[in-house]
């Protein structure tokens, strides 16, 4: 493990939903493993007038709810506590940021200002020319090494063991490309509403809040070329390109190959639950999409003609966040098959709500003469290690602790993640299909269909 | 399942240590399993004199080591027993053979003569010439579909579920060709000694006794196209055309491309054990070679320059009858190893002492950063569909019941094989390598390594 500077770390939010749920047990948990500095503070800021050591207690309670109760005693956590620090800072006021500063100046840390470091989470702009005004404003302060845009889907275990599966194995580089590859499908479908977010959710939209940074960070690392190193810059590049190679679409073919829709009133779990427009500060003729679904298309050798079906909403069903990667059909089919018929091969990278890796194959039926039948293989092999797997945010944390750029978003990739998405939202404003039924036309126009668990 | 006629089953050798580890046992669990028809007998045929009660009080007792005790009743034994027939018959008595076509003409069951079929066991010849005398012999009275070749290492689960993950699913096709395989390796090692089949053995050699008929088909599993169906020619077809395209050494090949050897004294599993010249019925003199292995090439496009190393012997340190197939490396590393270092994927049927089909892969250490370490994939998946896997003896007779020639060797496949194995017995008579060692060094020249369990 590489010796690590001391440092004090400022947590802005510091007393919001993420660093309450992830950020501080993530933490927590690197404080346990030793992967934090001795002297290192965590200083916690947020708008909220609070002493320390109310802050404190809300944390301790936080922690009785998001981390595992073998992983807690008194004592581990008073020593965890001893860290944390809370400062009331109003993003307006100079006054506060003055205080701040000198807090910081007798910190007990030796901390090498020369080499502080900025950690971004989304939203980073809503269009191309509000994330470059961000990544500006952010640049002028911290060069590009310094700043890690966070996206806490690439530090799940399932997208780590996809990358190594790729590029450390010979098993899936020969199929992985437009002659065995038929489709790819990215979901992440979430159960809840807009909850507390409906001010800026209705301002935003599904396409803005997760194709735009989530889905398309996930469909890099599916498509890329194998890099010549897993130094930042050389993976960076290979999704860059992935990027680039996007097909960007005319206002025509935004008609045809995007839908969006709104969800209405209906029951989840059995629960009644409110409509979109029903949803308090919600405006009655609001616009905005709570669900999308788009064909993606690569412009490249590997990926010609290979669809990227891409679907993303609010109050589904289910939640659910995969990568399913449909293999093509075997040329020709010479066994006799049993109940559920011949099936293609099948990867799924399930990223919620379990972290599953998971190839479904054709098989044998033990002792019966040829007949074959569908079967799966656990490519999740934490058993094997013997290990617990880290949360995203833990593993995100712990790169940013140690300077390791590779899973994080570079400023070109932003670029050209908005310059594919806005003619998208540019074409929405002529029209365009609405809702899942629509979606799955989007899908069956292919002889395709949605990965549904059945 | 298909209607089987009724029939009478004649077993040659039916006293003998075949019949009674395997294949009594075997048609013991058919019969439990209702694949025998209702009145259909069971007649054991051998040189001993023996009356019936004492052959199935023999069979009883061999029952008890070789059927697990859970799958034995005395009533279920009684219910098989009653199916039990035992005749002397000296090979050489016109007389014993017209007492034995009287007891099959007042059988209890419907017999369709023309229908009858018969079932061969290795040795079929010491030679291209005598294995063609065999197989007139044998074809003077039987068509070739109502014969039997039995290979009993083709009804293994392990190959049957090689067959239908090449040719079931897209995984392995890609693969499966001189791009990205670096060597195939077949072993047979056996830790018995000649036992009581001295005078046999010493005729015979384990390149005749093994390689001709076991390596070799285990080989034409691998290496064949995919057949255009199941059907018995379309599989013998590509068989045989594997057998053709194998490289027929000249002399000098066959100085270079084997190795045999002859087991000295030792220990096996601590227990000191004699030489095979000291062996009784063993000439002093004898040249026989107990150990061979084998540089095989394949002259087609899909195998050019793709060692098949072929190897087997007898007082080997362990008994293992394996298929490895060994991929390349990736063509280029990124990420770095842990403990155990980069190791190529490799895919490893193993037939004895278990049967398994296991895949070993690279996979990331879960949590951290990029680390990859070798992790293996249990391509077995007898537990997903929750059945016993039957014994190969269980499946080819239930096959041979049925009519399926399938999984049985055709007569050209024999005749191609000893056309390959001629010209090495003829070769050796000039000289050649000796022993494990050399074996070594002959996979050693094409920088490559026998595998091992570590």
């Amino acid at each position: 493990m590489p010796q690590v500077s001391s440092f004090d770390l400022l947590l802005f939010g510091g007393s919001g939903d993420l660093a309450m749920r992830k950020l501080l047990p993530a933490l927590y948990y690197r404080h346990r493993g030793g992967d934090l500095p001795a002297h290192g503070r965590i200083i916690c800021l947020a708008r909220q007038k609070l002493g320390r050591d109310v802050f404190v207690s809300m944390v301790r309670d936080s922690f009785a709810r998001f981390v595992a109760a073998e992983d807690l005693s008194d004592t581990e956590f008073d020593g965890f506590a001893a860290r944390l620090d809370y400062v009331a800072v109003d993003a307006g006021s100079e006054e506060d940021f003055r205080q701040l500063a000198a807090k910081l100046r007798d910190s007990p840390a030796e901390v090498i200002t020369p080499n502080s470091r900025v950690v971004l989470e989304k939203p980073l702009g809503r269009d191309l020319a509000s994330a470059q005004k961000i990544n500006e404003d952010v640049g002028s302060v911290f060069d590009e090494p310094q700043i890690f845009r966070i996206d806490h889907y690439l530090g799940k275990e399932p997208v780590q063991n996809l990358m190594a599966l790729r590029f450390a194995n010979a098993l899936l580089e020969p199929l992985w490309n437009r002659m065995w590859v038929r489709d790819v499908q990215i979901t992440i479908a979430e159960q809840v509403g807009v909850e507390a977010r409906a001010g800026f959710y209705d301002r935003t939209g599904a396409l803005r809040d997760m194709v735009q940074n989530h889905l398309l960070q996930l469909l890099c690392i599916v498509a890329m070329e194998p890099p010549s190193s897993i130094d930042p810059d050389a993976v960076r590049d290979e999704k860059l390109k992935v990027l680039r190679a996007l097909h960007v679409m005319s206002p025509t073919e935004v008609m045809t190959h995007t839908v969006r829709g709104q969800y209405r009133a209906g029951a989840i779990n059995g629960q009644p639950v409110r409509g979109y427009l029903d949803e308090p500060d919600i405006p009655a003729e609001s616009m905005t999409e709570t669900f999308v679904a788009i064909k993606a298309e690569l412009n490249n050798w590997r990926w010609s003609g290979v669809p990227f079906y891409l679907r993303t909403g609010k109050r589904m069903q289910e939640r659910v966040a995969e990568i399913v990667v449909n293999f093509r059909h075997v040329p020709h089919a010479i066994f006799p098959s049993g109940p559920g018929g011949m099936v293609s091969n099948q990867l799924i990278i399930q990223l919620q709500p379990e972290e599953e890796l998971k190839l479904y194959l054709m098989a044998k039926v033990p002792g019966d003469a040829m007949t074959i039948k569908p079967v799966y293989l656990n490519l999740d092999f934490s058993e094997q290690f013997k290990q617990r797997p880290m949360d995203a945010y833990e593993r995100l944390l712990l790169d940013v602790i140690r300077g390791k750029l590779t899973l994080f978003m570079r400023r070109d990739e932003l670029d050209a993640a908005w310059r594919w998405i806005e003619p998208i939202l540019h074409g929405w404003t002529a029209g365009g299909d609405w809702g899942p039924a629509a979606s799955s036309a989007l899908v069956g126009r292919d002889a395709a269909a949605w990965h549904e668990e059945t």
